[in-house]
C-alpha cells in the first residue's frame, strides 16, 4: 500500500515536472485564457461545487471542527461568485515571467541577461479553506509554474470538485491538464513521500498552522518557504503623538485579530506611560481587548481602575490571534529595539514618534521583514502593497521576504549570447 | 558529552545572532578596516599559519587523502600572499547593504522602500582546502552577515590559526568578535545540532561533495542553499561553425575538467555529425579526452579510427570531472532540447549554431541556470559574470541560481512610513 502510494506520488510529480516545462513558455494569452475559463466554469458548477461542500460538511472531519472552521470550510452563493471573480482579477494582472532584471555586457563581449523565470514545480500543502485551493492554483499558473495542491481531509470533496474545473480549464485553454494536480488522497505518508521529491518538485508552501509548518520544515527535502507566526509589535516612543499612537495600536490589534499582522505586543516609554496608558487601555477594554501587563504598567493603570492581568513571561512571545495584548513599560528606544529584535517574530512591527532620529535608528535596527514609522502593523499584505494578489506572507529571510505575490513565485536564469567565446 | 556539544553550539548561535545584529548595521568603512587588517594579520603571521597547516598534514585525516587533496590542503608562501591579495580584493568591492531596490508610494499615502539587508546568520559547512575558510568569512563580513563556519576535520588546525587571526582583525576593527566563529570542534554530532538551530541561523551552505550537500540537506531545519554538481551539455546544433563549435567543446571539457561548469555531455545534430565527429574527436583524444559514445557517434568515429568506448545509460546523466565527455548524435534541436532537460543538472548548457531562431528556442525552453549561445559553459563564474566574489554556484531555484556574490548573500527589507494610516 504504501509502495503504491509512493509511486503515486512519484508519477504525480514527474508528470508536473513535463507540465512546467511546457508552462515555462507559453503566452499569457494562454495563462489568462484557462483563468477566464475557470472563472466561468466555478459560476455555472455552482450546483456540483455545493454539493461536494456538503459531502464535507456532513463528514466525520467536519464534525469535529470549531465553529469558525466549519464556518470557513462552507462554501455559498456568494462566496463562489467572489471565488470566480478573484480568478478574474488575476487573469487581470501583468505577466511577471520573461521579465528582464538585469542585462550586462562583460569585456570579453558575452552579452548576460538575467531574466525572471518560473521556479518550476510548487507544492503546496493547506487546510481547510477551498478558496485556498483555487488561490494557489491560480497564482502557480499565472506565474507559469506548475502546482501540486494537497489540501486537508476535512474539504477533500469540495477541493476534488474544484480540481476537476481547474483541469477543465487548462484543457479548453491547450495547456497540459498536469499543469494543476491535487493530491488524490489525505494519507500524511502520501505527503512524506512528497516531500522527498526534490528532483521533480522545486518548493514547497505549507500555508496553514505552525504544527504543519514544522511537520513540512522537518520532513521536506525539498526547499520550503515558510508563513511562520506574527508577534508584531508596536512601540509608543516619548515623542508619539498620542492620537496617533493610540489609533495605531487600536487598529492594529482589534481590525483583525485573527491575522498574522496584527499586533500582539505594546511597548510604552516610561516617560510618556503614565499619560498615554490609560487612555489606550480605556479604548482597548472597550473593543474587548484583555490587557496582559508589566509591574510598571500595571502601577499606572491599577489607580485608574482598568481591569489588567499579570503578563507571564511566556505572553510577551505570544502570537495571540486573539483580543488579547501584552504590555510593557520601556525605559528607552534603546530598550525597545533590544527587546523587540528578542521577543518578535520579525515579521512587522512599528514605531509611533515624531522624533525622526528616533525612528531612522528603529526602521534601520528593527530586524524584522516590515518595519513602520507611524503605520499600522495590518498594512503588511501583498494587496495592500499592490501585488494585486498574495500567496502568503514569507517569515524566511531566503527568496522572499514579507508578502509574495506573482513575482515571489519566480526564480530566474542566465541568458548568455556569445561569438564563439572560450574561457582562457 | 553530546548534551555539552549541543550547549556549545547553541551558545556559538546565539552570539552570532547577537553579532549580525550589531554587523548588520555598521558603516562600510568599518567591515573594510576589519579586511584590510586581516590581509595584513595573514601576510605577517606566515610562520603561524604554515605551522599550523604542517600540524594537519602530518596528522592521521590528512594521511588517508589523496595526493591532489593533500596539495589543496597544503599552504605555502606564494598561497598565503594570495589570500591575503584576496582579503584586500573583497574589501575594495562595493558594499551590497542598504541598497534601495524598489520604492512605492502608495493611494493611502504610505512610502514603502524595499531596501537590501543581510541575511542575518549564515553557517558554511566546507571540506579542506583552508582558503575556504577565509573566503567565506569576508564574504559574509562584507555582506553584514554573521558567520558560523565548520571546517574538515582534515584542516583544523590550519582552520583555527585562520580564525585566531579573524577575530583579531574583527576586535582591531571594533567589531564583534563573534562576527565570525569556528565550530571548535568537528564531532559529527556538533553538526547535526548546528543544523537544528533555526531560530538563531537563518541560512545554511555547504560547499563540498555531494554526499556533504545531501547530509546537509536532509539534517537542517535551517533553510540550504545547495550547490550540486554539474552535468553541463554543449549541443552542436545542424548550423553551427565547425571550427567555433570544437573551440568551444574543447574548452568546456578540458580546461578545467575538476570544475561544475565543465562540459560532460555533447550532442551533435545528425545532419552534420559525420563532418563534425571526427574533427572534434581527435582534438579531444588529442587532450587525452575518454569518448563514451552512443551507437551513432561509434558508427562515425570507428571508420575513422578514432577510439571510443560504448557509453552506459548512466554516462548520460554523470559528472565525471574528469577527461570523460559523453556523445551522442541527436534528430533534432527537439531532440536535444528534450535530452538536456532530462538528463542535465540544470547548471549550465550551451548551443553552438548560427540560426538565431534555433538559439532563441533552446535559450527559452533549456531550463538550467546559465543557458549560452556560441559560448564555453565555462563561463558560469562569480567573477566572470563580474560580481567580484563569488560564495558559489547555487543549483537551487530559490533565492539564488547560478553564480553567487555579495549580492547573493543579502535579504531584503520593507521599511514602511506613514502619517499615521491605519486598514480600513
Amino acid at each position: 500500500m504504501s509502495a503504491d502510494l509512493d509511486q503515486l506520488v512519484l508519477s504525480l510529480a514527474q508528470r508536473a515536472r513535463a507540465a512546467a516545462l511546457v508552462l515555462a513558455t507559453v503566452p499569457r494569452s494562454a495563462k489568462d485564457a484557462a483563468l477566464r475559463q475557470l472563472a466561468d466554469l466555478i459560476e455555472s458548477s455552482q450546483a456540483e461545487l455545493l454539493a461536494a461542500n456538503e459531502r464535507d460538511l456532513a463528514g466525520p472531519d467536519a464534525a469535529v471542527l470549531s465553529a469558525a472552521a466549519r464556518d470557513r470550510l462552507r462554501l455559498n452563493e456568494s462566496r463562489i461568485k467572489h471565488l470566480a471573480e478573484s480568478v478574474r482579477e488575476v487573469a487581470a494582472l501583468p505577466d511577471p515571467v520573461g521579465d528582464l532584471l538585469e542585462e550586462t555586457r562583460r569585456p570579453n563581449g558575452l552579452l548576460i541577461r538575467k531574466v525572471r523565470v518560473p521556479i518550476g514545480v510548487i507544492a503546496i500543502i493547506f487546510e481547510s479553506r477551498p478558496n485556498v485551493t483555487v488561490d494557489c492554483a491560480i497564482l502557480c499558473l499565472k506565474s507559469g509554474n506548475a502546482s501540486i495542491l494537497r489540501g486537508g481531509k476535512e474539504s477533500f470533496h469540495t477541493n476534488t470538485a474544484l480540481a476537476v474545473l481547474i483541469t477543465r480549464a487548462l484543457v479548453a485553454a491547450g495547456l497540459p491538464a498536469d499543469a494543476v494536480q491535487l493530491v488524490p488522497t489525505t494519507d500524511r505518508s502520501a505527503l512524506t513521500s512528497l516531500l522527498k521529491l526534490d528532483t521533480y518538485i522545486h518548493c514547497v508552501i505549507p500555508r496553514g498552522g505552525e504544527g504543519l509548518i514544522r511537520f513540512v520544515a522537518q520532513n521536506s527535502t525539498i526547499p520550503v518557504i515558510k508563513h511562520y507566526k506574527g508577534v508584531c509589535f508596536v512601540y509608543v516612543d516619548r515623542a508619539a503623538d498620542f492620537a496617533m499612537a493610540e489609533a495605531i495600536t487600536l487598529n492594529a490589534k482589534v481590525q483583525r485579530p485573527s491575522a498574522c499582522n496584527a499586533a500582539e505586543q505594546l511597548l510604552v516609554h516610561r516617560d510618556v506611560a503614565a499619560q498615554f496608558l490609560p487612555a489606550i487601555a480605556r479604548a482597548l477594554h472597550a473593543n474587548k481587548v484583555q490587557l496582559r501587563t508589566d509591574a510598571a504598567a500595571a502601577a499606572i493603570l491599577a489607580p485608574v481602575g482598568i481591569p489588567t492581568q499579570p503578563a507571564t513571561a511566556e505572553d510577551y512571545s505570544t502570537e495571540f490571534l486573539d483580543y488579547v495584548i501584552a504590555v510593557r513599560v520601556v525605559d528607552s528606544i534603546d530598550a525597545a529595539i533590544a527587546t523587540i529584535n528578542r521577543d518578535s517574530s520579525n515579521h512587522s512591527d512599528a514605531i509611533v514618534t515624531a522624533d525622526e532620529a528616533a525612528a531612522r535608528r528603529f526602521l534601520a535596527e528593527i530586524d524584522s521583514a516590515t518595519v513602520y514609522w507611524n503605520a499600522s502593523t495590518r498594512f503588511t499584505d501583498g494587496f495592500e502593497f499592490g501585488y494585486g494578489a498574495e500567496i502568503g506572507i514569507s517569515t524566511d529571510r531566503l527568496h522572499a521576504r514579507g508578502p509574495m505575490g506573482l513575482r515571489e513565485l519566480c526564480s530566474y536564469k542566465f541568458i548568455i549570447e556569445g561569438t564563439g567565446q572560450v574561457r582562457g
